[in-house]
């Protein structure tokens, strides 16, 4: 028996967007019924290179499928400057649950964009209007282009405003879907009044004003992935409809962790986790709603469900490499 | 830059023994002065297939080398007759730490059988008689014939006696090491008579009755490795110097769970771990020492060390396949 190795390209070409926020879906629904195991993601901190190691594993029984995988990812913000590398390198294993097989070992980077996409593409179709055809992005980085494709997906998006301090990075993102959409270069509060808006920023301080965000915008939080990162103005957290990926890592690491650990904001101020609203146990965007928030932390089970699509997918056009990297003699 | 794909075959002929021997001790070692990160390892227990999953991450400072890993591995009994697969199947991810750039993806089943015959050599170069000459083994599995060849290279082994309830493997393990060493078939009891003596079975309940071990026999308990697994009789765990490779794991899951969680161990009748050892903390053999007992679970440092070996062995050798299996584009 061989395992199927897919890199980057791989993962990009198999693991088809729409796919992919079908099975993020399923597998918050799939959580939601207690059909998942997610133990908590384990951390190795090396002060010493100024980074750290997570290793993700999970199950998800999403009903057609079930799977398990382990993600071990880092965050070294030197790497960049220092070596020339992403901050974040991902490298995923991905295994039939039945017999423990490794099917598959594949690049965990794309991956993790696709699935971060696809859990904001499933909030925004559960809580944003279904009118919404005006897109706010602040920050420019990959994972903007990652948010606008899989939003796409969901609403009819017409008009995009990006928001970034760097012009250059903003103008990139311009010319790349000039051709698809009406895209601008705007301000962070241009970008707020929008009836989605996405914010992908490793910042610590607030920088969406409340007063800037529609009436009834929807908001994917997405930036916050660590104690102490912060992008929103509390008073936007404790207005808005709050639906959070997973109630242990966002206290802990997610956009609400400093005003919860502060106890600015408490328990009584989340309305509900993403997975409830997608298996129906409680309602998503209401008549009545006003601002809707998402905080998304980055659930392993998102990680299993896009390894899903990217290995059947690649299996289905019969591409990859097999490579026998386990030994299956039995002793 | 490309990671490199190890199989089972290219582990197997780069991870040299005796050098593994020679890391695994420096892990120890590194665990003792406080030089290594080593979360508790996540299970994954799938009761449907009879199974469970556990991911292992781990990172060490061993002086001239440090690295980072995890290794996802399985416990499916019912692989062998079900699937014509192992019960144990692992894969490894090997990274620089200051990096997290993914050296090399191997394959974590031979890795594992020559971490676990490296800690087994670790303690009995520690523990036993300096001139101990015989070896007894019960369990001829895949594991026995890398405890004869990790402990061979520790001590000048000539006589060696396997134990098994299979004839047919217990002949195997006698003719493939018939031309090195004196080696015969026998009884647990004939085992348990000689210098050293590793059991390397599932059971349950005690095999290994007090009475048979020699006055100064080593034990290497390496079977034990989740709860209610037991192999050795109290009475040999309480009079021996008794000595753990981790106070979490083997509490849990080593040789001493059972007595330890009935209350008929306590912590006081542990004498110390096997890094304590080696970093010259703690003595190990003393004139005075009879029975000594090593309770192996085996740690994800160990699988770190080993795969430092196989890694630096195969770089050396410029063999392995390289693959581009992550992204390294900065955005």
């Amino acid at each position: 028996m061989q395992t199927l190795l897919l890199g980057p390209d791989d993962v990009a070409e198999h693991a088809d967007l729409p796919a992919v926020i079908d099975a993020v879906e399923s597998a918050f629904a799939a959580d939601a019924r207690g059909d998942t195991i997610m133990p908590a993601k384990s951390y190795i901190d090396l002060p010493k290179y100024n980074g750290d190691f997570r290793s993700m594993p999970a199950y998800v029984h999403a009903g057609e499928w079930d799977a398990a995988a382990v993600k071990w990812v880092n965050v070294h913000p030197d790497n960049p400057a220092d070596h020339g590398l992403p901050t974040v390198l991902g490298t995923l294993i991905y295994s039939d649950p039945e017999t423990a097989f490794p099917l598959a070992v594949m690049d965990g980077t794309v991956l993790t964009r696709l699935r971060t996409g696809a859990a904001a593409a499933v909030a925004t179709d559960h809580l944003a209007v279904p009118d919404a055809d005006s897109l706010g992005l602040v920050g420019a980085g990959t994972q903007s282009y990652t948010q606008l494709e899989a939003i796409a997906s969901v609403r009819d998006v017409e008009t995009v405003v990006i928001a970034d301090r760097d012009a250059k990075k903003q103008q990139a993102f311009v010319d790349h879907f000039s051709d698809r959409f009406e895209v601008r270069a705007g301000s962070i509060e241009d970008a707020a009044g929008c009836d989605v808006l996405s914010t992908i920023t490793p910042v610590e301080s607030p920088i969406v004003d409340r007063s800037w965000l529609g009436e009834r915008t929807h908001v994917n939080a997405i930036g916050a992935d660590a104690a102490g990162k912060h992008e929103h103005d509390d008073r936007t957290l404790l207005d808005a409809k709050l639906v959070i990926d997973d109630y242990e890592q966002c206290t802990h690491s997610g956009e609400i962790n400093v005003p919860w650990s502060e106890g600015v904001l408490s328990d009584g101020d989340i309305y509900g986790e993403l997975g409830s609203i997608v298996a129906g146990e409680i309602p998503g965007r209401e008549p009545e709603d006003g601002l809707t928030v998402f905080d998304s932390t980055g659930l392993a089970i998102q990680d299993v469900a896009a390894a899903h699509v990217a290995y059947q997918g690649a299996q289905i056009a019969d591409e990859g490499t097999a490579f026998s990297l386990v030994g299956t003699e039995t002793p």
